[in-house]
């Protein structure tokens, strides 16, 4: 048996601003910053998690992560690991605690990192990577990873292992596709608001050339300069190159329909958080109103309970998970199971610092063990900050190719925490 | 000119859990506690604002507090005060902070905090008590208060300023009314799940000779003790007082529909909370399937968003706005104006520390300025922990009566906040 040894938590920032990297309608000037936790045990092992902010408020953020992570000071690990649903419910139903989200904002994302942390602390023990390792859990076992509170008029525990146990005899031969082909990817590197025309269509042609079949670009400011920068971006990859749209939450109902309907005619490949991530039926009326146009949204959406409206609803066709913004894996997995219900695709939101890394291990679980494929989906992929982590992503050729290193992708260098932790 | 000289923040707790005060069938042992913050000025006077929450986490939503706060450091608070609504964008707009949200949990409180305790000041300053200060403000100013994105597909700016205009000629007439009766209180006192019956029985018989018109008990841990608890309840107040029941998010939405279908028997003045309170088509679901029984829900309703999506699907009949869940008096503002274009009645949700002494202001400027009606209205009431605030709540024979000292009703006794600082 071991134990949690040390807690420590790092306030890392990196003063992306000053390039522009990550401009958009609503977030002029992040500078990406992490909520870095380490669970050191007496065994010499560690797990890691973070949340992803975007500058002014880490502080906020860690001293939740703190607060969370300090019941676990002298826990034995071993039982923690072994029953993971039953440590996700210890943390998300702590009674006092729920009080401040409940389940959402700061306090839930705190949580978030501290599962996640002890997911990477069980993958490196197992010496597998994350979504080698879920792939590989029973449906059974993978069923009591979810909390289906709030979920059972849409999902029930048998009818997430229906589909569990559908995809079990396609396991191994999706496994070695996923090993050979990788998962797709697209990406959003040529579409920030803060770069000036040449580079946005030297980008998107650099991006063609180096495989991706879908670019991104953020719209939302100003409706002629969006459809100016669209016609560019369209002329630079040609037609058969899709091309989505983000306004980052910038519209209100009308207004989303009016100017999603004017962008349409450089045919989108989705519209991406039209409005407050909150308006379950501002998502559905647009959805309605901008067909075909897919919409697609999740990064910001607070918890299971949001994603399963988007779905009921039908305000989402394109469900955008996001690694840290939700309480960790084990909601995620649900986010997936609710999806896969609904047979809607799931395109997760990445970027940021080290959020590739971290949800590419759940797009590859689900190709190997829930959805079981992989047909319209697309993972996010922007070329920021991975230099920083231990296991990087690698991005090839348009696609995700799965780490083959024990984990769940959330450990950062050293280094680079030391050299990026934020003064105050 | 003045300027924000000193900024202080303050970990109140008090140990209600060794009672059971406030326990239900989520929160089985809250300690009630304050996030709590004191501006204070050159011209040597402050304003006060606090979140409250149930104990573990209230550090926190201190760091929160503070974080935003700090932004206002040396800065000149008149113009502050002049321009409200401003103050408030600058807070929930602030593109980094927005992140850890947006707008929700633990960084939404502290804004609210933080925008309470200049409109205190604000107040005190006018010499008015918070609820005249607003009912005296001409229906362009109040419509300047509400920041009205992502609302416009439910209310427009034009639309609240036509609700306020119709109520201005009747406030002299309802201010002189409010002075006269009171705002109609309920009572939640007898009905903690944690009380014996002889406690419950006697509370109850207890609240109706104080003149409470309304009681509400706990529910949603055990039906066979639910029926039973109602039972005794109903008998012991007799025919012509209402109760009320709260589930606290205990349900999923099927469990909602069946439980409150058992418990309608014992005529209820609503049901409150039968499910996750994101969960707006569930609450659509449930209010459908539970009618004639009026569905209540609000006091963890994250923003104003969720308040739209609750009126526009039918899932709330009650709407049970919080003075510190939301980001402040600006945002409540607009939860009563959107309550006021859908006819929805508002009883707020209070107890807890200080609710009481800060929402009352709302309804009562509500009452004389808005809705105009007290209609079917009542305002909840808990006897705990007045005797700590400068200017406690005067409710007698089950009214809320008028506070006439200037201020929001936010500031705590010196003595109090001293006694009960949290050792950590």
């Amino acid at each position: 048996m071991s134990s949690i040894e040390t807690i420590d938590t790092f306030d890392v920032r990196f003063p992306t601003s000053a390039m522009l990297d990550g401009s958009d309608a609503m977030n002029p000037d992040p500078d990406y910053s992490a909520a870095y936790l380490r669970l050191g045990t007496d065994a010499g092992d560690a797990g890691h998690g973070f949340v992803f902010t975007i500058g002014r408020g880490n502080d906020v953020q860690l001293a939740a992560v703190r607060a969370v992570a300090d019941l676990l000071q002298g826990e034995e690990v071993e039982p923690l690991l072994a029953d993971m649903g039953g440590t996700w419910r210890r943390f998300v139903h702590d009674s006092q605690l729920r009080w401040l989200g409940p389940e959402k904002g700061v306090m839930h994302m705190a949580v978030g990192a501290v599962v996640n942390a002890l997911w990477d602390l069980k993958a490196k023990r197992a010496g597998k990577p994350l979504w080698l390792l879920l792939s590989e859990m029973s449906p059974r076992e993978l069923v009591d990873l979810v909390d289906f509170r709030y979920l059972t008029d849409a999902l029930t525990p048998d009818q997430a292992l229906e589909i569990l146990e559908t995809a079990v005899p396609g396991r191994e031969e999706r496994r070695r596709r996923l090993e050979e082909e990788g998962y797709p990817a697209y990406t959003t590197t040529p579409g920030w608001l803060g770069y000036d025309d040449e580079k946005l269509v030297r980008l998107a042609r650099e991006a063609v050339e180096e495989g991706f079949e879908q670019i991104k670009l953020k719209v939302g400011s100003d409706l002629d300069e969006d459809v100016r920068r669209l016609r560019l971006a369209r002329e630079a990859v040609g037609p058969d190159i899709r091309i989505a749209v983000d306004a980052n939450q910038r519209w209100d109902v009308d207004e989303a329909i009016a100017w999603t309907n004017e962008l349409a005619q450089f045919d989108l490949a989705w519209i991406e958080e039209p409005t407050s991530p909150d308006d379950i039926l501002g998502h559905a009326r647009i959805a309605a109103a901008v067909a075909p146009v897919p919409v697609a949204t999740g990064e910001h959406m607070a918890n299971r309970v949001i994603a399963k409206q988007l779905l009921q609803s039908g305000g989402a066709q394109v469900l955008q998970i996001d690694a840290t913004r939700v309480a960790g894996v084990n909601e995620n997995i649900a986010n997936l199971l609710l999806a896969a219900r609904f047979g809607v695709r799931v395109c997760p939101h990445a970027g940021g610092v080290g959020l590739c890394e971290a949800v590419q291990h759940l797009s590859m679980f689900d190709f190997v063990a829930v959805s079981g494929t992989v047909e319209d989906r697309y993972l996010e992929y922007v070329d920021h900050l991975h230099e920083h982590f231990v296991v990087p992503t690698d991005v090839r050729n348009g696609r995700y190719w799965p780490p083959a290193a024990p984990g769940a992708g959330t450990e950062m260098l050293a280094a680079s925490v030391e050299q990026h932790l934020f003064a105050g």
